[in-house]
């Protein structure tokens, strides 16, 4: 993002009005189309908002640009002559189609990260830098000649990929699978889009796990699925809640995230997985399973999927290397039935013609070396650290103020807050304080959740971030421990 | 894809029934799904049908699968024990969602070219390995460090190669703008996918080329849009004809690709161009402006794009690296302004979460290198050579049975046929005789239109299949020459 040279003799409000000047003119703000709020750009260019306030108004001494009090600030429209051009209303195009925008306090996070790069970050669910395994994947592309033809690549994805993955999937998983039936995708995301979009139809009922990750994409309510909720307890969910929904709204798939469960880290015990399959092909229900966090196991030892013991195919596996190795990959599969597979791969064709090769065969080289198993231990080792770092920092800053469970795999720490505490006043403290999370709520909990991702911030980041969290929630709650 | 082993000591229906046995086993072909046409899997597996029906039988002797004549063979439900089980049924979920299938000439392609390896590709619309800088993207990857954070990239893309882009633009397109303006798909397939589905609803009109490009992608189907036609002559389309469409039917959005057009390799003219942006600027109306062919141009100049010449920001500018140098980086982008970038950016995150980091700074390393240039002009040298070779054999093939426009840019050719065919019997009897192309109907024209991508088939391959594509057309008109 541009921002302005503090070390220029152009005055800083006068390299921002010559700087949106610019923007203007290359049609990047159209003709009547809103500019930037006052307080929100000072935010994003880190100036004062008088600054802005001064740069608008030397825009609008040339007349540029109008603002109206209480509506903004919109580029001119009579500036650009007396003959009757117009451009687009850009703003109801936005407003059209059939995509939802992303939940409100996700777009806030997306914001604030871009923005203030000084913050602590709990909020993103992914690894960070540290346990990526970079220098691995920067050795493997330089070992291996890429000379492999860069055409369009087979739409269900680069078969040798797959085929490593029929390996992986047996010896981490238990599943037995063939390349045929594997798509490759752009991350969990992509495989759940293709599910959400292509296999069910508007006004289809779904089962969905009570806090969920499911909560936060609103793929669900742009598909126009009506979402029932399944409780998640300290053993995962109640498998007989499937059939009395099945009965009373005739659900279509159940999605559910049985080992280590985001948000709250829930394993599904093994009595349940198999009752669970049982009520399922007795309903013929499809189960979408998502399973990304089994390999960050910190003792190396996750239950099989369903998909291991599914007998009658109901089960759609969806997997990834997000959350145990890069997501900047954007490397995903799903493992299904032919019908299924044939189909999506059509749908995904018309969306994207499938996914890089490169990425592609840097995943398949990863892992066929022996460098991939040496990596998961690492990894499992140091996520466990953190976990305990963060529950320490936890114990010592806010003792009997927030109640957790401790899990044994992925990357997140879930919480529950003692003191009653309004989401969005705690959720804004904290980044005043320097410390983002993710609120409950984003995952269809009621107010006083917080999900902490452990994986992502540097590890000596995790301590004062809590301490940093501990601050606002104490100021919010106004207690003088 | 599996194949029987000949050489093996097991009688190759053995082979595949213990293969299907396994797939059935497995999940790929749940109990009560379909399997394959004996015909097709035949066909699949290089096999006379009479195999796969020995295959079959020996299948249905131990109750694992049931035929019935006239309804194919399915996967057995009753041999799964008398307790009440049942899979999902699956065929019905694939038959849901929004999502239309792929032309069926296009599904068939596809298949045909998985199937059938010796078979001349005029059809896939891409660069041949030969084309491809594949040596220039290794050496880039082997030089260079990718120490780049693996973690979610920024959701409009990778900022390297978006400023890479604003240089890029200018360079080569005259196109002023910024990084903030520009959103990276994969490919310009994404970026039509993001038009019509989130800044169109459902109803919708939209004005498209008359052939075009669009009529092969569902997407526009599947959106739920009504298309209405522009004739395009030797110039390009006549834009007095969407102010017409305006009045009659509200068109909402022009989707044009002005140079080099795709099938057809037309370029609109200057004048209409500019005669293009005063109608639409007037309407208020936005363009689609679509532009992967304009850098083979063969004498190395395309005329500007309307995004350059556009004061009144009404053009969504698409452009790839698809058709210059490899279609499997899947790198497209988009300019557009704010609003809209906001807008995608936050619907693609959904879709995909983003891509991959790796091939977008392969992308961005390449437009920087010294190895950008001779690339551009070793290709457009070897597109003009293959379109020549091409011409020269249908002169000599087929003198007098078939007329085109010599185009100076673009990967294609554009026949009409003078003699009357039907495409389907055409499009079999050349797969006959070993060549494959794409029937001019998958673009919306008449029956009796031919596109011939003369940029896919390695450069000895294209006489030869000029040659077989006579053969059958000789043979369906029966016409003794």
């Amino acid at each position: 993002m541009w921002k302005p040279d503090r070390l220029s003799k152009t005055p800083i409000y006068e390299q921002i009005s010559e700087h949106l000047q610019l923007k203007i003119s290359q049609g990047e703000y159209p003709p009547g189309s809103m500019l930037p709020a006052e307080r929100k750009l000072a935010e994003q260019l880190g100036v004062n908002r008088s600054t802005i306030v001064q740069a608008y108004a030397e825009l609008r001494s040339t007349g540029m640009i109008d603002s109206r009090t209480g509506s903004g600030t919109s580029v001119s429209l009579t500036k650009w002559g007396a003959n009757p051009k117009q451009p687009p209303d850009w703003g109801s195009y936005a407003d059209s189609g059939s995509f939802l925008p992303n939940v409100p306090f996700l777009r806030k996070i997306r914001e604030m990260l871009s923005v203030q790069e000084e913050l602590i970050d709990f909020a993103s669910g992914e690894l960070s830098a540290e346990l990526s395994p970079s220098q691995e994947i920067t050795a493997l592309m330089q070992e291996n000649q890429f000379s492999g033809y860069l055409g369009y690549d087979n739409p269900q994805g680069y078969k040798p990929l797959r085929e490593a993955l029929v390996t992986y999937l047996e010896k981490y998983r238990g599943i037995r699978t063939s390349e045929s039936s594997i798509l490759i995708t752009s991350g969990s995301q992509q495989s759940m889009f293709l599910i959400t979009k292509c296999l069910l139809s508007p006004g289809d009922a779904v089962a969905i796990e009570d806090p969920s990750y499911c909560y936060s994409l609103p793929m669900f309510q742009s598909a126009g699925l009506r979402l029932f909720r399944l409780a998640v307890d300290k053993h995962g969910i109640n498998p007989e809640d499937i059939r009395t929904l099945y009965k009373k709204h005739r659900i279509k798939m159940v999605f559910l995230n049985p080992t280590y469960h985001n948000p709250t880290g829930t394993v599904l015990d093994d009595q349940r997985r198999s009752q669970l399959l049982d009520i399922t092909s007795e309903l013929g229900l499809p189960i979408v399973e998502d399973d990304p966090f089994s390999l960050t196991s910190y003792d190396g030892i996750a239950p099989l999927p369903f998909k291991s013991m599914d007998r009658m195919g109901s089960t759609l596996y969806v997997g990834s290397f997000s959350k145990i190795a890069a997501s900047g990959l954007r490397i995903g599969w799903m493992v299904a039935p032919h019908t299924i597979v044939e189909r999506l791969t059509d749908a995904r064709q018309q969306m994207d013609f499938g996914l890089s090769v490169i990425p592609q065969q840097v995943a398949a080289l990863f892992l066929e070396s022996e460098r991939f198993e040496p990596h998961l231990e690492r990894l499992r080792m140091n996520l466990r650290f953190r976990r305990d770092i963060m529950i320490e920092a936890l114990q010592k800053e806010l003792p009997g103020l927030v109640q957790f469970n401790v899990p044994d795999g992925g990357l997140h720490l879930w919480c529950k807050l003692i003191p009653e505490v309004n989401d969005n006043k705690l959720f804004e403290s904290a980044i005043k304080q320097g410390a983002i999370f993710v609120p409950g709520s984003v995952y269809g909990s009621d107010s006083g959740f917080v999900r902490f991702t452990f994986a992502r911030p540097k590890v000596n980041e995790i301590g004062p971030g809590i301490d940093k969290f501990a601050k606002a929630l104490r100021e919010i709650v106004n207690l003088s421990l």
